[in-house]
């Protein structure tokens, strides 16, 4: 099959790699309809050098048809159309069953140790059915690309809005305007927020925020974006803040604009984040931080049926689509900050 | 009148300073009943050189007798026995409203910037209304020790409780066999806590603290203690911590102990944490930390009623009474771990 090698810093290449089949009793192959690119891959494919421990597959987010399962799966059969989140996990351990399917002692990413990436045409899915979440769809349903963000950006900027507390009338603050920070806020409007402040400065991505519920927007940077927030939030600050990128930046502003007692729920990879967190501001102003890696198998139930039906629509976050084999240029639209999101087509 | 003053490193001394009078007519003037020393007022008196600004009056919890108050004062009256929490606050507005009393607009903190002390024999308190709390007592009531761990100590540990979401069935751990760690203890037994992991190694406190509610005592330091509540929680950990120390040990241990998707709830004053917070780590495993200073006042009219009714009783974490003129061989008892917590009767 073709899918998707990640080789180090700027170089990603569309080769042959073999095709999967079933290892475990517990394990499914689902031929790939849809996959996607992160804002996380573009961690290391910005990390200069060659990849650790050599080339490798990559990609963390898929959508698929069912091809084969192992002897131990129940849940999904041949054919069925499904949705995976971007960790496995076996759905039964103590983790799992608290909902933190991040955790699972048997989970693991896709793209990582040997397994297979979502940036391909076929995945060997461990665990299948912890894993899978089988969507009622046809395979040419116009709605797969609203399913695929279920496989992580819809569920991780809901896990954001739920980690910062956000509930009926709430004042929202999301900082970052890429596909989590848009997909924030989306969620925070699906929880009821009255009032969502848009960190962000990009024209089209501010007007993919404004329809899915942004109120207001602040472009301001640094400081100037604290002096904004709290000029339009009476000098009080955000009970409820969103960090989304995982810089040192946004952490600061984050910090910054919530009001005490409030909450920093937070899911952007905190790759930039260099000094760790400032407790004596914290503790001062009794600010909770509260988020990580987004357990979104435990929502993909929930915002399946939205997306179904039709309360939300989280595909706008999908701004350009290629085949798998342009995946390179999709890369590089999404590094240079052409594209929020690509879609990519095996 | 006497009041305890601190004058710099390891000393403080009972003089004489001006009488309290009405300044505004919000204020009330208090003549204290009991007062006591706090685990922080070891920070600045284990402080080297003389104290910033010159020596000052010390000591934030107390309980009195209503003496005079102002014109605009409506709530407490003369003779009314009275509880301090640890800050002043005005009640009204928006961060006092919010529950985050601490932050308030007018508040402040006894013992600085000209404010009276509350380890002397009175007290002018801003702010009576929004500060006070009336307690239906008499002045010689035997219940005053246990009233008196409401102006700090009760209110922070419940704090702590609460910010690390124990409830019905919670499995916790209190790290820091302190007063705040006992009374920790104490309001996570009272919010139904079914198991409580007491991190301490004093013997005395430790009895305490068993009287308090604590199921398990965790005696181990560092690593050791981590291994030790991994193997009484089936290597999953604790879903609920509650740091009362402020120590870097104590916060690496906190973070170790919490299992994923738990809470770190915290009020120890991080005086002694260095390095910030792990952000990587709580990533990974959404580790959340929630507290800070607490808002003891939100929290007095609840456990004064608990108190009153026999429910809870946090006097036990008294265990050296002197009078205020032996102040000095108080403090000395505490940083020397002789002491718990030192009552100081005027």
């Amino acid at each position: 099959m073709r899918a998707v090698v990640h080789h180090g810093g700027f170089d990603v290449r569309v080769e042959h790699r073999p095709d999967p089949s079933l290892r475990e009793p517990t394990d499914a192959v689902v031929r790939v309809l849809l996959s996607c690119i992160c804002g996380s891959d573009l961690w290391p494919y910005r990390r200069p050098g060659e990849r650790d421990g050599g080339p490798g597959p990559i990609g963390h987010e898929f959508l698929g048809v069912v091809e084969e399962v192992g002897a131990d799966v129940v849940t999904v059969r041949p054919g069925d159309v499904v949705i995976a989140p971007f960790v496995w996990s076996d759905g039964t351990c103590p983790h799992c069953l608290a909902g933190v399917h991040t955790s699972c002692v048997h989970g693991g990413i896709w793209g990582r140790d040997g397994a297979d990436g979502g940036q391909g045409e076929a995945v060997r899915v461990p665990w299948a059915d912890g894993t899978l979440v089988v969507a009622p769809v046809a395979p040419d349903d116009e709605r797969l690309p609203a399913l695929l963000t279920l496989s992580d950006v819809m569920g991780t900027g809901h896990h954001a809005a739920l980690a910062a507390g956000v509930g009926p009338g709430s004042t929202v603050a999301v900082i970052g305007d890429g596909a989590v920070g848009l997909c924030g806020v989306l969620a925070a409007h699906r929880l009821g927020a009255e009032r969502i402040l848009l960190l962000g400065r990009h024209e089209d991505r501010i007007a993919v925020g404004r329809g899915f519920g942004a109120t207001d927007v602040v472009a301001e940077r640094g400081d100037d974006a604290v002096a904004r927030v709290l000029e339009l939030t009476d000098g009080l600050g955000v009970a409820h803040v969103m960090e989304c990128v995982g810089m040192q930046s946004s952490w600061d502003a984050a910090i910054a604009i919530a009001r005490p007692g409030g909450t920093v729920g937070y899911v952007g990879v905190p790759a930039g984040v260099t000094t760790g967190l400032p407790l004596g501001t914290m503790f001062g102003r009794n600010v909770a931080v509260r988020g990580g890696v987004a357990p979104v198998r435990a929502y993909l139930p929930e915002l399946l049926a939205d997306v179904l039906a039709g309360v939300i629509d989280p595909s706008p976050v999908f701004d350009l689509e290629l085949s798998l084999g342009d995946a390179p240029a999709g890369y590089a639209a999404m590094d240079e900050r052409r594209a929020i999101k690509v879609l990519l087509r095996p």
